[in-house]
C-alpha cells in the first residue's frame, strides 16, 4: 500500500478543533461538571467530590466499608460536596454516591462497572496488591462474547471467551478454565469485576501461570443472556429457580464444554479442564464435578461449599469418593474469615476430610468479595496444568 | 460424558435460597428501590421515576429532546417522583436524571451505556423501527476485543472485531467493513450506541447484507484504549491534538487491516473492503480513502465532510479524481437536515459533484444522532460487496 504524507496541507482539514467536540456525540453532550473525583492521595487516602448547589444530604458508599455503612460529604464552596476517606490498602474498590437517597455513579469517574442489576463507580488505589489485576505492559489476551446452541436449555446463550496471548498467531493447543460467577452476576462479572483477563496476562507474562483459555458462561439457567432477560430476574422466585436446579450444570458439561472443544484450539482432556467458581458458582462447581467424574482434572471452590445443612452426607460422600476416584490434580477451597458462607464452606472441607480427598484450603481475612476472588484466582491458576 | 440424573436429591442442596442472593454479590447489595422505570405504555409515552424523600428538584434529559432541555419530574406520595413523555417515536434513547443537578443514570434501569467518559441510560421504544437493531431471535455473529501491536503509533492498541454467524463453523474467506466512531467516542461506541452487531446479526438473517466482518478501532490515535487512557482524553487540546492529525488514518490502512487480513479469514482486495464512520470518523474515512486509493471499494460518509472552509479545493479534487480512477463501487453520504455538519456535508458534496464521482446522498429528518447513523448502517451495509 501507499504510504501516507502526513505533511500534506489537506490532512489538516480534517481536524476537530475543540469546539466541535462537546457536541459530536450525544451523551457526551450532557453537562459538562469540573470536578476532580476520585482523587487518590499518596497517602492512598481518597477524596470524592460531586457538584450540587441544592442537594440536602449527599453520602458515598464504597466497597472498602461494611455493608450498610455510607459516609457522608460536606457542602463547601460553591456546592462543591466533598470527604476525604482514611488511607486505604491498595485494592480495586466500587462506590456509589447517594444523592438525597438516589443512588448514582460518580458523575465524573469514566470507570462504571456493571454487576447484574446495578452499576457502580470503579476505584483503583495502586500498590503492590494491584498491580496483578491491572493492566501492565504486557501483552494481552482477547475476549470474546461468544453465542452458542444450548440444547439442554433449549437456548441461544452467550458466554465470554478468553484467549491467552499469541493464541492467534500460533498452533498450539491450550488448556481451559471454567470460570464461574454468583448469584446476581452474569457472563460479565468476571471480566468486569474480577479483572479475570489481566490477572491472567499479568501471570502468564511473568512466567507463574500456563497460557490458558479462560471460559465465562451465565450460570443463570433461565437466562439467554443478561443483555436480553435483565428484566427478568427479578421476577426469579425461590419456587421457579428450583425448577432450573441442576440445568446449568448440565448445560456447562453437555453443551459449553464440547462447543469450546469443537470450536477453540484446546486440549480435549481432563487433565487440561480446570473448573472453579465463587459462591453460586462454587456451588455449580461442586455440583458439575461430583455428576461428572473424570471431566476436572482441576478444581476450585471460592467463598462457597455445601448450603443445605440437612444434605446427606453419606450420598455425597460417595459422590467425592467417585470425584477423588477419577484422579483430580488439585482442589483447591478458600473462603475469607468472616465470609457469611463460612458454614457451607466448613461443611465441604469436612466431606473433603472424611473421604480423605487431598486439598489445599486457603482462608484469608475479610468476606464476600471480590477483592478475595480476584486474589484467589491469582493463587488458583498458577497451579493448574502442570 | 456421563448424563446428568436432575432428580437427584443432593442437586437441591445447592439451591442458593432468595434470601442469599440479596448478599452474594457486593455492588448487588446496595440499597434496593421498588420503582418501574422507564415504563413504556401501549401509546408509547414513557414514565420516568426515581424514589427520594429528600430531593429539591428532579428532571430527565433524554435524547429525543433538543439539547439542553430536561423535563421536571413531579413529587407525589412517599417521594416518588415521576413523569411521562409524549408518546416517543419507536427508537433507541438514551437519558440521564438530574438529581438536584447531579447526572445520574436511571438506578432502576439495568441498561445503560458508556459514551466515552459518560454513562447513560438505555430505553428502546418497540415498534417496526426498532426491529433493526434489536436483539432478535436469529443467529448472533460474535464480538471480540482485540489487542494489536499498531507500529505507526507505537503502541498496543485494542479494537473490536465483529464475526458474523457461521464463522466459527466454516472455512469460508469473508468481507470486512471497517466501522469508524466519532469524537468523545471509542471502539465501544458502534456496539454499544450503533448496535452495529444486531443491525448486521438481522440484516444477514434476512438475506439483505452479506456476511461480512466489522472491525472497529479507537479513532483516537493518542489512547491506547479507553480502558487504561480514558482520563487523558480531557488533556488533549486542539494544540496537541493536531501532532496526531492523519497518524490513526495511517495506523487504520498500515496496521489494522493487515492485522485483520492476517489473523482472520477474509479476503484481502479492495473490493472487499469497505470502510465507514461518522463526524470525526467520516473524516477519517474520506482522508484515509484518498490517501491510500486503491484499498477500500466502498465508503460511507456519516453526517461529517470536509470541515476546513479553507480547505485547498483543487488538491483535494486531485486525490478524489485519483480515488474515483482506483475504482470505488459505492460512495454513499448521508446527512441530517439539522446536522450541525450540514456546510461539511456539503462541501463533500460539492466535490464529489465536481470530480464526477458517481455517489448516492441520503438527506434524512433530525441531526447528528445515533438514530441517524444506525438507519444509515442499515441502508449502507446491504449495498456493500454485491
Amino acid at each position: 500500500m501507499k504510504p501516507i504524507n502526513l505533511k500534506t496541507g489537506i490532512l489538516a482539514l480534517f481536524l476537530l478543533g475543540s469546539g466541535t467536540i462537546g457536541q459530536a456525540q450525544e451523551v457526551s453532550a450532557m453537562k459538562a461538571q469540573k470536578v476532580v473525583s476520585p482523587e487518590i492521595a499518596s497517602d492512598n487516602s481518597v477524596t470524592f467530590r460531586v457538584l450540587s448547589a441544592d442537594a440536602n444530604a449527599i453520602t458515598v458508599y464504597g466497597s472498602w466499608m461494611d455493608y450498610g455503612e455510607t459516609l457522608p460529604l460536606t457542602k463547601g464552596k460553591q456546592g462543591l460536596w466533598s470527604v476525604t476517606t482514611a488511607p486505604l490498602v491498595s485494592s480495586m474498590y466500587h462506590y456509589n454516591f447517594f444523592i438525597d437517597g438516589v443512588t448514582a455513579i460518580d458523575p465524573t469517574n469514566p470507570e462504571a462497572l456493571r454487576d447484574g442489576v446495578r452499576y457502580a463507580s470503579m476505584l483503583i488505589v495502586p500498590g503492590e496488591e494491584a498491580e496483578i489485576f491491572e493492566l501492565n505492559e504486557t501483552a494481552h489476551g482477547n475476549i470474546s462474547k461468544v453465542w452458542y446452541e444450548s440444547p439442554s436449555l433449549n437456548m441461544y446463550r452467550r458466554m465470554y471467551v478468553y484467549t491467552p496471548p499469541g493464541y492467534d498467531s500460533n498452533k498450539e493447543n491450550y488448556p481451559v478454565l471454567y470460570l464461574l460467577h454468583g448469584a446476581g452476576g452474569d457472563e460479565d462479572a468476571w471480566i468486569a469485576l474480577g479483572r479475570a483477563s489481566f490477572i491472567l496476562d499479568n501471570l502468564i507474562a511473568e512466567g507463574k501461570a500456563k497460557p490458558m483459555l479462560i471460559v465465562m458462561t451465565n450460570g443463570n439457567a433461565w437466562q439467554t443472556s443478561t443483555i436480553k432477560n435483565i428484566s427478568g430476574v427479578g421476577e426469579i422466585t425461590r419456587e421457579n429457580r428450583a425448577q432450573f436446579q441442576g440445568k446449568f450444570e448440565k448445560s456447562l458439561v453437555e453443551d459449553v464444554v464440547p462447543y469450546i472443544e469443537k470450536n477453540y484450539r484446546v486440549k480435549a482432556t481432563k487433565d487440561s479442564r480446570a473448573l472453579a467458581g465463587l459462591s453460586m458458582g462454587g456451588a455449580h462447581t461442586i455440583t458439575a464435578s461430583i455428576e461428572y467424574p473424570g471431566t476436572f482434572g482441576y478444581i476450585g471452590v471460592f467463598s462457597s461449599g455445601i448450603f443445605d445443612a440437612n444434605a446427606d452426607m453419606v450420598k455425597l460422600e460417595k459422590k467425592f469418593t467417585a470425584l477423588k476416584a477419577s484422579g483430580v490434580s488439585t482442589y483447591w477451597v478458600g473462603c475469607g474469615k468472616d465470609d457469611f458462607l463460612m458454614e457451607s464452606n466448613k461443611r465441604l472441607l469436612a466431606i473433603l476430610d472424611k473421604t480423605g480427598f487431598e486439598h489445599e484450603y486457603h482462608e484469608s481475612d475479610g468476606g464476600h468479595t471480590w477483592a478475595n476472588w480476584r486474589d484467589y484466582l491469582a493463587i488458583f491458576a498458577p497451579q493448574l496444568f502442570k
